[in-house]
This record gives structure tokens, C-alpha cells and sequence, in this order.
């Protein structure tokens, strides 16, 4: 009797698997948007209602991070799943892509979308791209059935006279979307030139809305990047002097409530029950831009560092039909969305190369303990940190634009435990070095296997 | 017509007004916790999901103050609704009273629990007092019909022989409840000493949840002040080891599960819809303690000193029968609770004295934008900063406890934009000297008719 109603269940939720479609993926990433920005993650002023509202119904990441400090490997290392010292997509010479870079993402690499396809989803890439400008790397050459948004920084191909730094600090009201020449483009085409970036945000969730209604039949997947809050700092006029924290508070409350838009749209089309929407950024927030740079919160330093600030990121993870609502403060990688994605989807991770995302899908299905044991910080193809559970040793230090001070090899590495002390204020390192040799070790285990890519960044025009 | 209903309706208002009895209050008062030490408030694992949840469903509080950054003086301003340069509850001598003090609050001042026994409310104090350890100025000859607690700090009365400082470095399994001679009392009696630290957070949560129980027929007022997260940390067995914060954590997370015991004691009694709970601390967090203190998250310093982080509190109101959730960015103050708390009860604020706080019942029940624009930050009877409306200044800067700089008094005052830099990073005094006019003249006006009171700390036996 047990046997057959054991049967009975299995049969059951085989049928139910095989009737079902696979899940909806929707990644919303924002730009140097920082650890303690978010209304749930701590932040004072600025509200942030509709990603609160998604903390609460799914799950609050709280040790979730990037694999880069900066743009253009922070967003390779999602979309490929890999640490882009494999790809080279990052560099030690140049940071991240320029308006006169000659090269993108390698078309070897295989994307998200690109896995996606195999199980026949529709597929967008809305916003920042930062793969390469040149048609051949644009989304629609990497697993994109439509891109719409801009190839580089917003920040990029100035043509105000005066230099970059200089001009930004002037007041926030000389500055204009049009001082930036930024091309808004539309599959392969530029249709706006500059791009108008005070209502680029809107148009974003806009986009976004309108491929998930035109595409609800099949399951679909859309990776809305926005360009902002990375400087300049524009907002459409509703939200203009609406925050509570200035410019940058009104440009978050603009994403924040574009978010809003979609989640009401995934319910009014009946497809929350099998989306799932992920909230995060690429990178910490920009320090030395003040006020109108984010905040990291407890975490230490910002943007471009191997600091927690600046490789730490809010992380929310929202599908009331699919996700466990909670806390989770396992680690997680932007890069686990690339195998977790193709795990849920029924797609095989790629046997020919070293994946380095692993599948949550348990911690977000049923909240089992996250896989992921340890973290890579890469600065460029350098190893500064590596953490391991709740340790981090520190090999290389350095700050970044000025701040945080200049680059530092250690003898002995620092070390911090991060679940303590997530602000690494107080090195142990001399307490444990057994955790400094089994970090040693694990790091001797990743070289001896690591074939490092070509540099795709290195080379101007 | 329209006339008739509107009487209608008002009659019906009043009809209801005269029979509803008024709200019972719950004040859950932490001690040394900061800022970013609640999830909600973006500590990354010290996980508080009943004061979350309490957020969640009312409202959370960022721009909330307490009246001085060290216990003594915060407690007093709570609970008589004033600044202790006028009751004389704050000293330049010694800044909190001792075991060996001599005084304590004095007895011409007028409590919450005083207030409210005006209006037939039953009252209870449990926890810590630290307003005189003398029977006179116990909490039952301050308006309470009950006192279960401690009369002083968790840490004083050490039977240890090794000095404090260096006692506290020792790992923390070789700090015993035994080693500090602190009595607990009930009423005025002392039943147990030293008292068992190990079991205290539960065994107060226990005893609130026996007093609304045993009063729920009258309205009541509880004020709950756990002695923790204070070092020296305990906790009972459940919660040792239980949180990923190591033992600040575990102690945190054995204060929210009681948080939660009473919110569930609320619901099961019947009695949610018409109590008002609140949540907050006395100051900011101990940080030399390093990981065995808390985190003031993206604020500035801790517990002692004048910047935010010493200061400014996570503050949570729940009461789904009467607040009306959201976020609030209002200012506002431990000081508000007793006006507020009096005018709800219906009971006359005194008109005999100067009365700091003010009445946040419209922001509380219908998001009413707040009566508080300003913030006098105290140390001992000087006055070092001024917050108004979004600026503050500083007028004298100084750490604590070795940490964060030595006194310095400024010609210009600092000046911050707390709304936009809640960090206290970026001094704005030369841009805005109108800014600190309208602040010297606010500080002129309190000057003016401020009569400070015997300093009540200074002598000791």
C-alpha cells in the first residue's frame, strides 16, 4: 500500500513536471549601486518600497556577491557563469570597455541566453550591455532575441570640452544627458544619439514589460541592466526631487518603482507563480563621487575594491510560487544564476570548460544549505581574496579612485571572519593559520587547473 | 443631508472613542544596540525575524534619536519626556550612576508609568533601571506597580579581581554570570544574586508576558529594558551558538525570539488591535568591544559619543489595530513616547516644567508628516550638535572610549546633510552659512530658557 502510493506521488509529480513550463527568469541589475541602498538593507532615506515588499515575500541574500569590482568582468562573469580571468574579459591594463575598444565577449563564450534558447526561451538584454560596442558582441550575437539599451557607460564619449572629473563636480544641474553621447540602440541599430537619459530608466521597465507580454506563450528571460545609479544621474521629472536622499535617492526610487511596474505585470498576466525576478548590482557603490555615489553600509570600502564594499551586493530572489521566502545568508555569486538558470530549465552546463557557477536552486526552491563554499576576488587577472565559509584572507589589498590606499602584498594575509565581522575591521589571521593554509590550499587547487583567456580589453583603436 | 450624516458619523466617532479603552503600551528597550543591528536595518547575519516582521507590518522608524548616547541619561529622558540637563540626570563628572551613587532620578520628576497611572493603566518596569539603586528611586516609587530586574549595568559589581578592561579581552568562555555581583530585584526586594545573566533576557520576556497576561483587563503599560546586548554577553542554552554573529548575535536573536513570544501573547489574548509595541535601544553600539559590541551600520562612531552612530536608534511601532504602516523618515525621539503615550491615554502633559517630547499619535495612527524638526545631542549638560530638519551641526566633536578622536571645539560648526549623508562624511558649514544662522538662533532660544537641574550623578559614597 505505501509502495503504490509512493508510486502514485512520483507518477504524479512526474506529469507535473512534464506539463509544467520551465520558469520565467527576469534579472534586474542596477549599476554601482551599493551593499546599504536598499530600504531593507538599511538604508535611511532612500524608499525603496516595491524590492522591500520583494525581500519579504522571497528571500534577502545577505553574503551575495559579484566576481569583479567594476562594469564590463562583473557583467561577463554573470552572463558566462565563469571568472572572466578564464574568459579575458578582464584586464590589468584597462578596467572595463571603451567607446574605442576593439574587442567584446569572445563568441566562444556561452551566455545565459544562449543556454536558455537550447530550451526554447525568448529572450531580451534591456539596458547597459559593456560586452563590446562592435555588432558582432552585441546581445543579439550572444543568445538575445532583442536588445534594446546602451552598449557602454552612460558616462562614456563625452563631449563636454572639460575634463571628466572636473565637470562632475560641478552642480548636478549643469550637468545634461545630452554633454554624453551615448547611442540608445535597438538590436543592432543606434535609434537615438545621445541617448536621452532622463527617462531612460522608464523606458527600460518599460521595454521590459512589453517583452514579457508579448512573450508570455513560451518562458522567457530578460536581463533588464540598468545604466543607473552609476554617474551622471539623471531622472525622468516625476521622479525629480522626489527622495529623501537627492539625486541619487530620486534615480533609485525610479528603478525601485520600475520594478513595481513588472512585478504587477508578472501577477496581471498570471505568470508570477512561475517567475522568478532577481534584484542586484554589479559592483559597489562610487566613493568619490560623495552624494551622488551609493553607500555600502557596514560593509568596507566601495567600487573597484577586493573590499566586501566593493564586491557585495544586495541580492533579492522573488517568485511566490517558486521561491522560499526568507533569510538566507549563505553565499551566493552572480555567477550560480548561469548554472542555476540552465539547472531549472532542463538545459546541460557546458562540459567543454570550467564553470565556476554553482546551482542554488535548492536554497531558493526549499531554503536547503547554498553549495557555494568559497568566493574569488579578482582585481583584474590578479588574486587579492579568496574566502572561504565564514573566513576571508586578503592577499592583496588596494583601494581604488584615490581612496582606500595603495596596493599592498602581504607576507601573512590578513584574514577576516565575515559572519562576525562584516566590516573586516579585526585581522585574526595570527589566531588561525590553519584557515590561512586551507585557503592557501584551495587557491594552489584553483591555479593548478586555471587557463587564463586572452586579454579582450587590452587592445584600443 | 450631507450635514445629518456627517453628525451621524461624528456621533458615532465619539460614541466610539468613549468606549474603546485606551491602547496599552509595550516599550522593548535593548541596551548598547545599533543602527545596523537588525535585519530589517541591514545586519547581514544576525537574523531578527519577529522585529522584521514587526517592521514589516508598522512602521520603521530611520530618523529616530534617543537623548544621550549612554544609559543613564537616555533612560531618564525616556521616561520623564525631557533632556536631563533639566532633571539634573546627566553629569559632566561621571556620565551614568554607579553602585556606589549616591542619588538617583528625583522624585519632582514625573515618569510614563506616572503619567499613565493618572488613567488607571497597571504598569510594569522589567529589566534594567539605572535611575538609582536606593529603594526611593526604584521603578515602584517612580509610577510602576511592578519591578522585576536589575538596578544598574550587567557589567558593575565585578567580583573578578582582574582589572575590567583587560578582564573583558579574555576569550568569552572564561567570562562567567558569577563574576559580576549585580542584584536582581522584585518590587523593591532583592531575590537573587549575582543574578543568573544566562537566563535574565528570557526569564524578562517571561515576566512581561505573566504581567499583560495577569492586567489585560485594564490597560497596561509595560517597559521592558533588556540589560543586553551590554557586555558582558549571555545567553541561555537554546540560543548559545545559535546565530552566525557569534555570541552578539546569539544574544540579539534570544531578545527578538521573546519579542516574538510577546507579539504572539498580544494576539492570543485578543489584545493586538489595541496595543501599541515599540522597539529601540539607549544608544548606539560599544565599539571597542569590537565583534562583542554591535554595528551602527552606515553611521558614524557608537554608544558615547555625539555623530549618529551614538545616537540615532533602529526604532519599530507595531499594532495592526492602530499604526499605520510604511516607512517613516520623520524625526523622532525617545523623549515623543511620554507626550505621546499621555496625549493616547487621554492624560494632561505638565504644564509646571519644560517637556522635551512631542506628540507623534498623527504619524503613528495616519502617517501625518512629524511635529519633531529638531534634535538637541547632549553630553553630560553640554550641548555639542544640533540637528534641524535635515542639517546638523556639530559645535564640539569627541570620541570615546579611545576611539574616534580627542574633544574639539569648532569655531564653524560642522555642518552635515543627514538626509543625504546620514554618514557624517562630507562638511558642508562654508556652503550653507545661513543653515547654521537658523541653528544658532534655535540654539539661542533653547538657551534661553533652559534652568538646569542639580547634577543628581556627581556624588558617589
Amino acid at each position: 500500500m505505501l509502495l503504490f502510493l509512493c508510486l502514485c506521488q512520483l507518477h504524479f509529480a512526474v506529469a507535473q513536471d512534464n506539463e509544467k513550463q520551465p520558469p520565467n527568469f527576469v534579472i534586474i541589475f542596477a549599476d554601482d549601486l551599493g551593499y546599504g541602498d536598499l530600504g531593507v538593507y538599511g538604508n535611511p532615506t532612500i524608499a525603496t518600497p516595491n524590492l522591500d515588499q520583494m525581500a519579504y515575500e522571497g528571500q534577502k541574500w545577505t553574503n551575495f556577491y559579484v566576481a569583479a569590482s567594476v562594469c564590463t568582468p562583473s557583467r561577463a562573469a554573470l552572463l558566462t557563469g565563469r571568472l572572466t580571468v578564464r574568459s579575458g574579459m578582464s584586464s590589468n591594463k584597462y578596467r572595463v570597455l571603451f567607446p574605442d575598444s576593439k574587442n567584446g565577449l569572445p563568441a566562444a563564450e556561452i551566455t545565459i541566453a544562449e543556454q536558455l534558447k537550447q530550451a526554447g526561451y525568448s529572450t531580451a538584454c534591456i539596458g547597459k550591455w559593456h560586452l563590446g560596442h562592435k555588432e558582432q558582441y552585441l546581445p543579439t550575437n550572444n543568445g538575445f532575441d532583442y536588445y534594446f539599451g546602451i552598449p557602454y557607460s552612460n558616462d562614456m564619449d563625452m563631449i563636454s570640452e572639460m575634463p571628466y572629473w572636473k565637470y562632475w563636480q560641478q552642480e548636478d544641474e549643469a550637468i545634461k544627458t545630452e554633454h554624453f553621447n551615448v547611442p540608445l540602440i535597438r538590436n543592432t541599430e543606434i535609434i537615438e544619439r545621445p541617448a536621452n537619459q532622463n527617462t531612460i530608466t522608464k523606458r527600460y521597465a518599460e521595454e521590459a514589460i512589453t517583452f514579457i507580454k508579448e512573450n508570455k506563450a513560451a518562458p522567457f528571460f530578460v536581463y533588464l541592466a540598468h545604466n543607473l545609479p552609476h554617474i551622471p544621474l539623471f531622472t525622468s521629472k516625476e521622479f525629480k526631487g522626489k527622495s529623501k536622499r537627492g539625486l541619487y535617492g530620486d534615480v533609485l526610487e525610479e528603478i525601485d518603482h520600475g520594478v513595481g511596474k513588472i512585478i504587477s505585470t508578472l501577477k496581471e498576466e498570471g505568470l508570477a507563480d512561475n517567475t522568478i525576478v532577481i534584484f542586484t548590482s554589479d559592483n559597489g557603490p562610487w566613493l568619490p563621487f560623495k552624494n551622488n555615489g551609493g553607500s555600502a553600509g557596514l560593509l568596507r570600502a566601495g567600487k573597484g575594491s577586493t573590499w566586501e564594499g566593493g564586491m557585495r551586493e544586495p541580492a533579492i530572489f522573488w517568485g511566490p510560487g517558486l521561491i522560499a521566502p526568507g533569510l538566507i545568508t549563505d553565499i551566493g555569486s552572480t555567477m550560480d544564476l548561469f548554472t542555476t538558470f540552465s539547472k531549472m530549465a532542463g538545459v546541460d552546463i557546458p562540459r567543454d570548460r570550467i564553470i565556476d557557477g554553482q546551482d542554488l536552486s535548492a536554497t531558493l526552491l526549499n531554503k536547503a544549505p547554498g553549495p557555494r563554499k568559497s568566493i574569488f576576488y579578482y582585481r583584474g587577472t590578479e588574486l587579492y581574496a579568496v574566502r572561504l565559509g565564514d573566513y576571508k584572507a586578503h592577499f592583496i589589498t588596494q583601494g581604488a579612485y584615490g581612496q582606500f590606499g595603495e596596493k599592498e602584498v602581504h607576507e601573512i594575509p590578513l584574514l577576516y571572519n565575515l559572519s562576525h565581522d562584516a566590516g573586516e575591521q579585526f585581522n585574526i589571521a595570527k589566531k588561525h593559520p590553519e584557515i590561512i593554509k586551507e585557503i592557501n590550499e584551495l587557491v594552489a587547487l584553483h591555479k593548478s587547473n586555471l587557463v587564463m583567456g586572452k586579454d579582450q580589453l587590452a587592445e584600443r583603436e
